[in-house]
């Protein structure tokens, strides 16, 4: 066998059909897809803009060092530009960080469940994985800090958590900053932080930076409406940035993707209406599964964990044929729970309905 | 330290100022770059159409499977979609190769000086590298022979090379596949095939597929016009395709890019236009160097390697100064070489003109 035998062990990725595939062979005229906790508006005018006048320079490399956009997040957030690093979204600076910092053998702490690039990435990397339940759907703190040795590298916290939706606090963040050894890297993983910041006790995880062992990263695909285009960022010390430059494709970026985040970056509107959006959204699903005695985990993001009270699967398969896609959460070990993507005012309507249906009969 | 030793031997990515900066900085109004060998017309109406549209979706994740694109060039090259693979460029595929298949120790061969993203890719995995000096400016496929042992994993081959510009025949390639254990990968890249298809003896790869050790690379960076979104393809057995999806991220290639290189690979009249202003290009290019007697490499791609029989980064400066940016070739140990992309006539004549009057200085 040519493959290193590690990779054989990790689960292979089976692409999803595109939707205009899924729409051709189950015949369904209109699809509405709540499975990946996108935005549900398209990017702003301004956003679409800038991306088609990038188009046009197509032909020419992409700037490998994303200098317009850093200066931009300089401004923004008060770091300098050698602490900023940007990826093919912010899934990529995950790999980057395992690929630069785990040696094999050495030990990474990942929550159980949580989002699976981590467990992926460290699988890649050969790294010793050490799992800490959640509780309550929440991160367990205590638990992390428990399983803290001599060999931790790495620990992974989403904060909001996805597929959960709840997060971790000022003063759990400040027990964890304060009880990790300085030579073990908290990578804080803020893919949904525009949804959460507002929240009451959410933590300023920036202000860990100075110790020099913190990573905390950030994207455009969820609240700037960027999935597609593939764009996050990162901020660091200067010396880790360093390190995962020198382990990163030096063209990693795309030309279009980073003029489109710098346009989105600076049209507050539009961020303004994206979040106006999920706040309603999700009250009205709250107040909806309430009434109809449906369970489900508050969420601090774009997406709710619902429990169906049956087979995740059947209910999957049954809102498909309906048209509407979400996410059924029997990889994540959650075998009656949906994850639902918080729509338009109308799909999240049609959501209910046929959720109403298929669970009534 | 926090890095893993090796990540420190790697020599850092310094990224060069975008071309805005350099034009502000140096007072010029017009710049012209003839350094990364992209290609020098935009990209077509029907790219920049498709594209566009593209962008309009920008909130949703791309298709992780790229159904579609996959669909194109199964079709166009008669290989089955499980034997296809699309990378964030085909820089991606090169790293996802190392990553999959080349364990700590094991060995590689690659050229020098060759194309850089080898050496970058196989010392982050921590192989062993084993070099194969070039002879005459051209992979010396019996010095490649020679270093094969039982521990070599894998051999990169770029076919046409880079930076020199040169290419390895029909007889030459057969024989390295034929001398190369069943279970040494192959890789040959392959990212100015459509510059060199038509060279006389050059070499078919695909029929190679079936013996289950190789793989081919392309791109659509160059002749296609798509160096700025990021998108290059690759073509191997099922088995190592599956090894290579393992390892990448499960949304590396972005929507916008994956719809421009559909619409690239149905514009035959682009490409041939290409095609044509390159071949032009060059012939002139030949005749200018010749009649001013400076010396080149005769090149089957889209570049020109050229020796300025003085120090390149003082012949770079003066280039830049006159607002043309080329590559100087220090990096690759040929201090007296430039390497110039092949541009528009315009673009042409004012190099010639600018290098003329620097080296009669």
């Amino acid at each position: 066998m040519l493959a290193r035998k590690n990779i054989l062990k990790i689960k292979p990725y089976i692409p999803g059909k595109p939707i205009e595939e899924v729409k051709r062979q189950l015949g369904l005229k209109k699809v509405i897809k709540l499975a990946s906790n996108e935005n549900a508006l398209r990017p702003s005018g301004a956003v679409i803009r800038a991306a088609r006048r990038a188009v046009l320079s197509a032909n020419r490399y992409p700037d490998g060092g994303c200098f317009y956009l850093k200066k931009e997040l300089s401004k923004r957030f008060k770091v300098k530009p050698g602490r900023i690093i940007i990826g093919n979204g912010s899934d990529e600076i995950i790999i980057l960080a395992v690929k630069a910092f785990l040696a094999k053998g050495e030990e990474v702490i990942i929550a159980k469940q949580t989002f699976l690039i981590y467990e992926i990435a460290s699988q890649i990397g050969e790294a010793k994985i050490r799992y800490a339940p959640l509780k309550n759907y929440r991160y367990d703190i205590d638990a992390i800090i428990r399983l803290i040795t001599d060999k931790t590298k790495m620990i992974f916290i989403a904060n909001p958590d996805n597929p959960a939706g709840t997060y971790l606090g000022k003063r759990e963040i400040e027990r964890l900053v304060r009880s990790a050894p300085r030579d073990t890297i908290l990578y804080f993983d803020e893919a949904y932080f525009e949804f959460a910041k507002n929240m009451k006790d959410f933590p300023d995880t920036m202000k860990y930076l100075g110790r020099k062992n913190v990573i905390v990263t950030r994207t455009f695909s969820k609240a700037y409406s960027l999935a597609g285009l593939r764009i996050g960022y990162g901020f660091s010390s200067e010396n880790i940035i360093e390190c995962l430059n020198r382990v990163r494709e030096p063209f990693n970026v795309n030309s279009v993707a980073q003029e489109a985040a710098i346009a989105a970056l600076c049209d507050k509107a539009y961020l303004d209406k994206t979040l106006k959006l999920v706040q309603n959204g999700k009250a009205y699903l709250y107040e909806k599964l309430g009434s109809l005695g449906i369970k489900y985990v508050p969420s601090a993001t774009n997406f709710i964990l619902i429990d169906v009270g049956m087979n995740s699967k059947t209910v999957f398969k049954r809102l498909l044929k309906r048209g509407i896609i979400v996410r059924e959460m029997s990889p994540w070990k959650l075998k009656n729970f949906i994850r639902v993507t918080i729509g338009t005012v109308k799909e999240n309507r049609v959501f209910i309905k046929a959720l109403k249906e298929i669970l009534q009969k």
